[in-house]
């Protein structure tokens, strides 16, 4: 029987296994040093979509690969995802108050715990994503250091202290290292851990195109969201004259360009899946071209 | 011919190929984004003793291990400890100025840069252990998280605002997290990426003892040290009001127990080489016992 798959069943059917895989990995707030881990569980739970895990998952499935096998190096990636929220969050980074509805972790236990759960969040991200084997660990390595995540946050901090309105071509380095890098890479930690040898570059332009498309739906979101859908004040981007793509293209066009985006993602969906032999290819293909619409349809 | 091996002797030999090492690993002044770059750069050049890459290339060399396939792993140790003392030196943290007599990474790049460029230093520390395998992975990821490292860090920072001054217990705790943990670990990986398989418990005990060794010969400097010997200010932690081995059991005690410690790890020197059949048996004892014996007789 072929059923429809959809990324909100998928997320509805996987969410249990990977809020109990961060569970279990991140040590009890009773655990020595105590404060220290109570601000790490601050600052993961109650947490959001999960999306990192869910494409790591997702990226084992349509390759073919061992779903189960990617669900701790899948949450793992939700680990590398909140230390960078927590550090980004920093009085001497963004300074924001509220994420996710909720006191940002600085705010509850101070600016030297912040920093430290943050620490102590990547470090655990690596250890725990070692178990999808060596390759797992460079993969989310480069997509996260100063060639990716962390290097997008700085060239980000940098232009927003400017004068000058930057170009097009920073705006979209920026996006495609802070978000797009992770976004990426989860899908790829997912195919590496469920056991996926062979070529992973169709994978991989997806998530290029998926990356960008939802960063430019989340600058989006900043302009027409509500505080409740997005989870801190609307309009903080353009307060702070952060470079955006609504900014720099106006919100018609950049909601046309995450469109376009994800059509294209949506039609790679079959190259990725043709490598195995399994069952399974139609719905594999319809889940990553119902992804791919879900990330610039989203509300929140 | 059997050459007696100091640790002065090793460090100069293989001093060149880690610098070689981090020079290579860390990419450019002007890679984007260069300032991201150049703080990283500014923290870990120029460097100190190298300690933590010379105990990893060790623990390959007394496992009967390959030194080479140790180089780079044993570079990521030096990128790990570098981005805690970056982070140690923050203004909401010690809120440092000078470190190895020289502006602190916050002073020169500004509170924002330093955090990221720290946070870009672990995360290539991962990426790079990982040439030494998963198992190396995991070893650093727990040695230097939450339950290690980052986790003594904490307790320390608890401890410092505290009046009660502490047990010592409670000291023993938080030296063997902050310090002791991540310089076990060095040797760890080291002999991990080198290709031993095997029991390397005693190894991991020598690590315990000169840890310990090392942090209490380090709180000894800070008290008779020059600035010049220890790169900042001496009698910083007595103005901390710090847990510190001296403060607890006095000056000549804390000597005493640290030349204890020192006497027990070289005593398992011969249990960490009696795995191999090589002919380099004494000389690789020799060097675990020279380099137990400079722990505690360092002035730098």
């Amino acid at each position: 029987m072929t059923v429809a798959a959809t990324f909100a069943d998928f997320a509805t059917e996987w969410a249990p296994r990977i809020e109990g895989a961060l569970e279990e990995i991140v040590p009890a707030s009773d655990a020595r040093p105590g404060e220290l881990h109570a601000a790490m569980r601050h600052a993961l739970f109650p947490g959001g979509k999960r999306l990192r895990p869910m494409l790591a998952l997702i990226g084992a499935r349509v390759t073919g690969g061992d779903v189960e096998a990617a669900v701790r190096p899948g949450a793992a990636l939700e680990l590398l995802h909140t230390y960078s929220l927590v550090h980004d969050d920093l009085p001497c980074m963004d300074d924001d108050d509220l994420r996710r509805g909720r006191p940002t972790c600085h705010k509850v236990f101070g600016d030297a715990v912040a920093v430290l759960a943050g620490d102590a969040l990547l470090t655990l991200a690596f250890e725990v994503v070692a178990e999808g084997g060596a390759a797992a660990v460079r993969c989310l390595g480069r997509a996260a250091g100063s060639l990716g995540m962390v290097g997008g946050q700085a060239a980000d901090l940098a232009a927003e202290g400017r004068e000058d309105p930057g170009s097009f071509e920073e705006l979209r380095w920026i996006h495609d290292h802070k978000t797009g890098a992770l976004i990426t890479a989860s899908l790829e930690v997912g195919a590496l851990a469920g056991g996926a040898g062979g070529n992973l570059s169709s994978l991989r332009q997806y998530g290029e195109k998926i990356g960008r498309a939802f960063q430019i739906a989340d600058d989006v979101l900043d302009v027409t969201g509500t505080a409740e859908q997005i989870g801190k004040p609307p309009g903080s981007d353009e307060e702070r004259r952060k470079l955006t793509y609504p900014a720099i293209l106006g919100l018609e066009e950049a909601r046309a360009q995450a469109q376009a985006l994800a059509d294209e993602a949506a039609a790679l969906a079959g190259a990725i899946c043709a490598g195995g032999e399994r069952s399974t290819l139609d719905v594999d293909q319809g889940l990553l071209q119902d992804l791919a619409s879900r990330i610039v349809t989203r509300s929140a």
